[in-house]
């Protein structure tokens, strides 16, 4: 085959073919459907490669644990929007852009920083320890610890470790992140366990997904969530969402003329 | 208990307890996580129950299926967004919003029509291929069979619909829909299969979900997909998308002045 | 000039030029910037012609009257996303989705009956109050009227509705909506006046926008109150929103185990 | 009146009144419709106060030479999303969100530097032109000068700061840009004028904007561009927007079986 130019749409995710469709060389229709699970094949998208081991019953023990979260902000805004009348996969997208870099996506950040302690505690050949406790002390706050809705330590966090072990696939990254539990709590003189966000992107990193997609794995499963709540507020819900007036409060300028 | 009084957000999907979160009344972290997948975690979500039979394995097939499409109009999209600078979540959001009525949404609609026409079969005692023939005779055109990337029938749905019957969960919407088929096929003397979305329907259906959820199965796994280009997009291109000029044509007014 | 073949995007809106840009066949730069005000300009993009009267003066006051109305469901929807952290143009862009089919958007489906109603009244010889009372008697409930936070009327409407008198651009469309008031509080022997979002649609109409554009006269200025309002969430606010418990109610299955 | 305590939804942009609604303590509807333009109330939306002088001239003009672009990236987006089947204002809002980081969120950047150097001129008592060739003497590359679209400069920048010196608005922001515009000449022996990003920065500043605000000034004009080519794309176009296949490049593995 002689090498092509590269088009305007390049890509190395999919390809067409007159069967369907390949993704990372595997033919979906024939040779993955019915035969791999969700899990599985967001590991084949993200990664690039199928699991060795058992990569896809983490992905989909982190998915069960996130699928949903209540009245959560994601969902308060998907809820907002699905009352204004607007198509369920608009309602879900306002939803789906919640996870920013506080809500959610504070993961992400912790990723970065978890890569680089590793990496710092490997080349400087440095325990985790060591590494994770140098660094709380030069941070007042670090994002991804502490959540205000579980100020005990999410349970989510714990549970999702104990998988990881269980399932073989906890690594360094999950090692360092239980290093930085440990240096916060020993600031604090109380536990600071990992939230749910840095859980994610430790477990993330150890799967071999690239920091910037840490929050992949909170927004996937998620959808689910946001689905059934606009499904619901839409079937159930007046529609018409507002904030009471007695939660509103003014404090500009008095009444005035131009 | 004494009943208590509606909330502002009143909602029968989840409650916080002090262990965690309980979706549809099961404890996440302690009965759930580790225990089912994804796919069953979904049927949970958006039917209200645990599958009974191999409802998550259907759903698994689906989402393995549907998960990425290449470069199609939402990864297109997505990957515009993306190459603007916005966080990921903001151009995987915008890819969502394009399962709109036409591009994905069509399933929903006819997701609609199928129900009804099962229904009408069966309060007529009509067979499913007289419904589905006069249904045909009366729609000039029918949404959600044909596809302008498979002229020759949606493999996908070929598939899905086998997988379907070895599940057990192919039921009357299943049926109809290839009562359609086969009426559409019988009008214009070459095959009209029903396409992804229409089979995404019919499956919903059949699996028990509403109607208005129908592309919550198209959705829900293509944000795997749609991440996957978002990355590729911001780590392989280089930072800029637009439409060339030669590709641009005007056809509005002359120059001329106020 | 020969023919040239239509192009992939084709636009009669604007034609980029070696000076500038020229919108409508208009040169921006050297005859539009510094000489028409932003209604004018507005007036220009959305029908194609620049204002023979005070078209733009009209714009100006809707534009002004609707660019800010507090805490409202769009603002509120835009604070949500701010909070989350991410840029300012997606949180805008969240509290634009809002105005759906319900909030805000109502007007829009009103103008197209405001225009049909117009044309029967005409093709007929029947008295616009004839052809409103008819109306008014074939449907129990009319979008558009009527204003949950204004229940004696919403004041812009009325407002604007004389500015158009004044300015000269009332027509048959604001007539009709008058007709339809008068018809609607004969039936329910109160006032149920026009709210902004049918008040917009006629103007609209009477300006010679197409009825599908009647929401970008409420969506085009309140993006300067969501701006103002993202930017007030992020100086201000601790960036951390989420409904209080005392608010979250749920009344789904008891606890259960699988 | 005795102090009140800070409600949830605290705000100082606008109040509900019996009349209708202030904003920054003007009553809307009696003082500013029909008064003020959307110029000016823009202005008194994004500072706080109305203009005392040419403020809202300027903004007029700002929005006049950005409200639309042509094909460009946003409206690309908002036409394959319209596309899709969405309402009209989710489509818009996609656009919306393109105003990101790089493509035309580059001025808010820029604009907060150029706030910087200002600062740092007048702290130090050296001129701007020194400042701002240290600046660029430090930095490869500034974000904000030179325009792909616009190789030889981007025309709308000389028409607005002329304006900006004409209406009497131009201050040391914009004085401050042309300094960079020198020094950056100075080293590439070639102009690189600043774009239409950083003009509306370095005007934003000088009108007194937050530079947070900055890409407000292009957003809330632009919308109006986005809506012309939402309704061109909905009565124009065929319903359907893909990347034709000639233009798609696959190079990722080649095919494989599990």
């Amino acid at each position: 085959m002689t090498p092509t130019a590269r088009k305007p749409w390049q890509s190395a995710i999919a390809e067409f073919t007159p069967d369907g469709i390949n993704v990372r060389g595997y033919d979906v229709l024939n040779d993955l459907v019915g035969r791999i699970d969700f899990g599985e094949m967001v590991y084949l998208l993200l990664t690039g490669e199928l699991p060795k081991g058992q990569e896809g019953r983490m992905i989909n023990a982190v998915f069960v644990a996130v699928a949903d979260h209540g009245i959560s902000p994601s969902s308060t805004v998907t809820r907002f929007v699905q009352a204004a009348g607007v198509p369920i996969q608009c309602s879900v997208a306002a939803g789906v852009m919640m996870f920013g870099d506080i809500h959610g996506g504070a993961g992400q950040e912790l990723a970065r920083n978890v890569q680089a302690l590793v990496a710092e505690a490997k080349s400087s050949a440095r325990s985790f320890d060591e590494v994770a406790q140098d660094f709380v002390a030069a941070h007042k706050r670090i994002d991804g610890f502490g959540h205000p809705q579980h100020p005990e330590g999410d349970p989510r966090t714990r549970i999702l470790f104990e998988l990881a072990d269980a399932y073989g696939v906890a690594g360094d990254h999950i090692a360092m992140t239980r290093a930085l539990e440990q240096a916060l709590a020993r600031r604090a003189r109380r536990p600071i366990p990992a939230n749910i966000d840095s859980a994610i992107g430790a477990i993330a990193l150890d799967l071999g997904l690239d920091w910037r997609l840490a929050r992949a794995l909170l927004v996937i499963p998620r959808t689910a969530g946001l689905f059934a709540h606009a499904h619901e507020e839409m079937t159930r819900e007046p529609g018409w969402r507002q904030v009471p007036m007695d939660q509103i409060g003014y404090d500009g300028p008095p009444p005035r003329q131009p």
